[in-house]
């Protein structure tokens, strides 16, 4: 199998480094690396249409190949697929990112629609994310990934799966919840400052709440367990269609 | 109404202020903007956490106000909401964008992503899209937009609601179909250049091609219909997470 890495942290990002020397040492498959050359976080599906890309190749052992980019992590899977700087890879693997990406959280995360652009190119995807910034070991979610990775691919739906894994020592996790995307609700996103000039700005953070719903993936990461949840990529609302259609619908003769 | 108009074309584009005069002139609701400082087309769902937002207001005929904000067009809509820059809308009204937002590059879609932000924040959304990059006159589809926004807001899902407008002459559209979000498949994707200094880069860029379904936003503009697509903000894929638990969950003790 032919694995191509991504991620939105960058190409010399601890997260996808780890991941490659444990896919290498522990599998058989051939890894490229194709990754932002810089910090892309929070950038969600963008792409750049208005600057050219630039590629900066990276020495990996063997025949594996790996390359830095100049734009966001969708390009990267575009430029790699589209582009032909790699074979077309059997598996996308974006990660793994430091931070968790859970419920609606995904729309803005670079790692998860690098995944979705695979999808959409038709490959299948794994996103993968340490839902932590304070544990900053990423070699058990390496390990454990790489241990898992033919069992995962072989019951993989040919689409998308987001998985979070809990950022705490394994011993510490307790055990795989298959589960649905949940609500991310922030506090106090904007804090409003005046700068020396008098002018007034704004950053953005904000505190997530507690996701009380039993089934969502920011309830398993909660309560320490990884979280598998599969995804697709038509965003149509289907049960709205036939009854619009009487409504909406005229002139169409 | 409180109607909250945003967009990725930037504060003064036309598309957004044509639509502002028309919801001005054919309506008495009370309209805000908060909008891009510039250009941001395909910056899809990024938010900015690394950069602080600056607002720069501008002057609006009678209680009407304007921001033009240093960042995205999610940034603008969670800025105004969020950060209590405005009052609560009752609708966001994303666009009106020059050039189409259709199939699966709504990901891609600043436009598009702006109204998801709405939805997310509890706030029906429009996205509304002149579909050409050629046909450049806003009023005919600004026009239509306020004529039928109170029959269109009366039957909206609470939801989002992608409007593409066919990029002529009013008198060539066809009508209106309720569709949904096709494929956007494009061919020659990365054009691979090298600068006078030897090095190779790519532009992306790319020709769409034809859509052959029949019931798709793709091929109701190619067929100069106005095309209305109802849209969800759910991209668990449901239909997996029963099969898999018993593949998946274990330990969970």
């Amino acid at each position: 199998m032919h694995i191509l890495l991504t991620n939105d942290d960058g190409y010399n990002a601890p997260g996808i480094q780890t991941l490659y020397r444990a896919l290498r040492s522990q599998t058989n498959h051939d890894i490229s690396i194709v990754a932002p050359d810089g910090q892309r976080s929070a950038t969600g599906h963008s792409i750049t249409l208005f600057q050219p890309l630039f590629l900066t190749e990276h020495k990996l052992d063997g025949q594996q190949k790996g390359y830095a980019i100049s734009g966001t992590p969708s390009d990267c899977v575009k430029l790699a697929i589209q582009g032909g700087v790699v074979a077309k890879p059997d598996l996308i693997i974006s990660g793994i990112n430091l931070g968790p990406n859970l419920g609606t959280d995904i729309f803005y995360s670079g790692t998860v629609s690098a995944a979705m652009e695979g999808v959409l190119l038709g490959v299948p995807a794994l996103a993968v994310s340490l839902a932590s910034y304070e544990f900053m070991s990423f070699e058990p979610a390496a390990t454990y990934l790489a241990e898992q990775l033919d069992f995962i691919v072989q019951h993989n739906h040919k689409g998308l799966m987001n998985i979070n894994i809990p950022g705490k020592p394994q011993v510490e996790w307790r055990g795989v919840k298959v589960t649905r995307l949940g609500k991310a609700v922030y506090e106090n996103v904007f804090e409003r400052r005046v700068n020396p000039h008098g002018i007034t700005y704004y950053w953005q953070c904000g505190n997530l709440a507690q996701d009380l719903e039993s089934d969502t993936d920011l309830r398993a990461i909660q309560e320490d367990f990884i979280s598998i949840t599969p995804m697709h990529s038509d965003l149509t609302d289907f049960a709205c269609i036939k009854s619009w259609q009487p409504i909406f619908d005229h002139n169409n003769g």
